[in-house]
């Protein structure tokens, strides 16, 4: 690692003030947030009282593309770095927090335009302040027959959740891949657009993903090399009926041959989205329980039942869904005592008539799993995720688990492990869960995803996501050839934004003037 | 544009006997071609006799990553470029012919080892030298049951058909999308692994497409800022059986129809892989008629019959084939008319089961289609592709069709149309036929071409891919901004090659040192 003095941009009293004048004369003086109740939603939410370390300064809210420009501009001319986050829900990895103490968050909430819904090529354009919520409403106002792909909880920012490699779990559930086409504000304040959009009068800017020459929207998910402002996202056409629920397995040993089941059919085409598989301990030993309340008994009841537990949905055609169903039914029969569970809906179904715990792979925006985590955590509710790319097999799995409970279970933390299954590979989802109101609680959860991103390096694995105050330690996990990776981000960092204005040590990406 | 003096950097004379001494030294002898007839096929096939531009003046082929980082440390000590390609087998956008004239083509046909085959997870790791003839003649004597996508020809790299966005047929027709990390060898000698290649002692190379930070595959695909060296490719287990075939409509008015049904079967995840459709005008007339043998009557003999003909696959499990047959039956009922034929293959069908005609959907290499033009209008047979990337709508393959039967006939040439399907674009993939024997049928070519890239710019519309000497022409299309993306583009390349040792050119990427 590189050495960094990570206090050195911070700004505060007097420079403060004027910092603060300058972007309210810009901006508006409704763009600009220095206290109270909405400031701390740019904080850490699960922090603890009196943390010290990558606290927001001010916060900025541009309401335009011209204002992004001129926030941009007014921080080069300020020499003063501009942390990014559009909606700020990201709370399992540090929600707003900025990597450098008292940096000026620039939070792109205001800008929330649904600028094109097209339903027969199935694509939204959108901008970052654009909640899933947001968009299912407009979807179900005006009967647009199209479905959306949603992540656990649907607060969040599309576009955000898209460029931070986020995932949800219907047909498009890799929602990096569902953004097609960007519009990015460079760090010199230029505005950039990706793919077909780079020809002005393009009729195929969220239509098609590449233009001529090397495709740009890559380099701008988890990155800090521009203020993506607008973005292209394709939905799925609203199936006839979908098909909604768990496959069951009660043994620690069926755990591969499930996966085996599941990887087959993926690859296959015959099981469609993301499935995701959740692991319940089968004893309720002392080993797993962290501190009260957060206690395997009161963990186990919010988990689904089973030693593995995988959430699915067909959707489609009712003859397509129904042969789907019965090919993974001949399939699971390998697998002795597993139970397949299904509910199917029509595809018009919304949150009237879809079951709340099928909201998800309903592809319906929802709170529902926080809001039944605060009601047996309390409102202390706090989680740090440990969430490494896995390969899709029983021994990673078992891997997987046997290190989360021994790591939480040391720390006193509650760690539920869960798998996102691609194809290939698979995403753990795993949050270590603590009382955020108790600043050692949430020192021990920060010591225990250490111990567990050492664990995973050891199986030449890294998290896919990661808290800001843990970004560097992730980052130097891409060792190849003496972290070849870092060097080259560095020199895309100098080349885009050579003074190091926008997010700096986002992903672990500094520019050299920072010793990146 | 920017001026650009194209023969800056010519080498010839005693310096070319100097540089030659050089690379023979450090990669052998064997390594160096000058002249003959292996040395010709690094030239552009279809430039002409006597052609002036674009020539190669030697080239180089190494054997190992380390002569390729040894080669390209020469190059930056001699301050010479290289011209970077696989096989070389890129025809109708000029072969291996480099951008600058007398520039040294670096060649990667010598690397062509198959690293890893895994059935299990369907990938295999290849090197830049490995043709989809190659690869699926190793799939066969192992009978490794995975089956692959390939292009027209199947004499080309597949690492280079994937760099260039190149298109197949099947499930991962989208070749770019199909590769999944990379080594690179930058411009200073330094070797990158991208995703989670970067990770030292990583599982998941080629099995899982993103790392932490920004995913640098595709900067890599299309561009001159570093030379790929090795690739995960992801492949479709073998199916239990396929189905291949055509769809027949004869009314010029079935297009429209004909998309809406197509379109909306692929975004419902009915039909598979990428359709291709080949219009054949209804009439004979002289309109149409090229300079002898190009002439549509000849042309007819090729084409498959009907005004739109449809060239399909289905894959999969013997019930899910019978039930996207059916469904696309009775889609297909809205269009009068309309005449599927498929003909039912096992997935173990090789080249001797199944029918010539078949081979490509089938995901068999082979070259069938050179053969027969070759048949058909003689050893002289040219081409050069106009391929804008278009909406999939029957008004643009109207205007597409109209637009190269036009300025193909004005040019004495033959034009057929051909269009790919994605869900939400199409490839239009429309060969200009010509004498290549014939210096002035070179250059009516290239002047159609050129017609044909103003009209599709007047659409909002630009090719995925061009012939060398037109990339910058094509890359002026994408202007949104002022041409911001050009001007990025420079900047990456500057970061990553400031000499513009790497392909100057290609693309219309250029470093500001030569004007980018």
């Amino acid at each position: 690692m590189h050495p960094k003095d990570l206090t050195v941009s911070r700004i505060t009293g007097d420079r403060l003030d004027r910092v603060e004048a300058r972007f309210a004369a810009l901006l508006g003086q409704e763009a600009v947030l220095r206290e109270g109740g909405l400031f701390r939603e740019f904080h850490d939410p699960f922090e603890g009282p009196g943390a010290q370390g990558h606290q927001p300064a001010l916060v900025v809210q541009p309401d335009s593309v011209e204002q992004v420009q001129a926030a941009v501009r007014l921080a080069a001319e300020l020499a003063l770095p501009l942390w990014t986050s559009s909606m700020g829900r990201n709370y399992g990895y540090g929600g707003s927090a900025p990597v450098l103490d008292q940096t000026v968050v620039l939070n792109l909430r205001r800008m929330n335009r649904i600028l094109d819904i097209d339903a027969r090529q199935g694509h939204v354009l959108i901008e970052p302040g654009v909640s899933f919520a947001q968009l299912y409403k407009a979807l179900r106002d005006e009967d647009v027959p199209l479905m959306m792909s949603v992540p656990d909880l649907g607060w969040g920012s599309i576009i955000g959740n898209g460029l931070e490699h986020g995932m949800g779990y219907n047909v498009h559930g890799d929602h990096a891949s569902a953004l097609c086409g960007l519009e990015v504000v460079l760090a010199n304040g230029e505005l950039l657009r990706t793919g077909q959009g780079a020809i002005s009068n393009s009729p195929l800017w969220s239509r098609h993903r590449r233009g001529f020459g090397p495709a740009l929207d890559e380099i701008f998910k988890q990155s800090n090399f521009g203020i993506v402002t607008k973005a292209g996202l394709w939905l799925m056409p609203r199936p006839e009926i979908f098909s909604i629920g768990t496959i069951r397995c009660d043994r620690q040993e069926d755990i591969g041959p499930l996966l085996d089941v599941l990887r087959s059919l993926l690859l296959e085409g015959v099981l469609q989205g993301v499935p995701m598989i959740v692991a319940t301990p089968d004893d309720d030993g002392a080993l797993d329980d962290g501190v009260e309340p957060f206690t395997m008994r009161n963990l186990k009841t919010v988990l689904r039942p089973g030693r593995w537990n995988v959430r699915i949905g067909l959707y489609g055609r009712a003859d397509m869904v129904a042969l789907r169903r019965k090919v993974l039914e001949e399939a699971l029969t390998a697998i002795d005592g597993a139970e397949l569970e299904l509910r199917t809906y029509p595809g018009t179904a919304g949150p009237d008539e879809v079951e709340p715990r099928d909201y998800i792979s309903a592809g319906i925006p929802n709170q529902v799993l926080l809001e039944r985590l605060r009601a047996v955590f309390g409102p202390g509710f706090g989680h740090m995720d440990f969430s490494p790319v896995l390969p899709n097999t029983g021994e990673a799995a078992l891997r997987l688990d046997k290190a989360v409970r021994e790591v939480a279970a040391k720390h006193g933390l509650l760690g539920p492990v869960g798998m996102l299954l691609n194809p290939r590979s698979m995403v753990a989802a795993c949050m270590l869960m603590f009382d955020a109101s108790d600043p050692a609680r949430v020192q021990a959860a920060r010591a225990a995803i250490r111990e567990l991103y050492a664990r995973a390096a050891e199986w030449g694995c890294a998290p896919y996501r990661a808290h800001v105050a843990l970004a560097d330690e992730v980052a130097a996990t891409f060792d190849f050839n003496d972290h070849a990776m870092r060097r080259t981000y560095t020199r895309i960092k100098d080349a885009l934004d050579p003074a190091g204005i926008l997010s700096p040590g986002n992903h672990g990406i500094w520019p050299s003037s920072r010793g990146g």
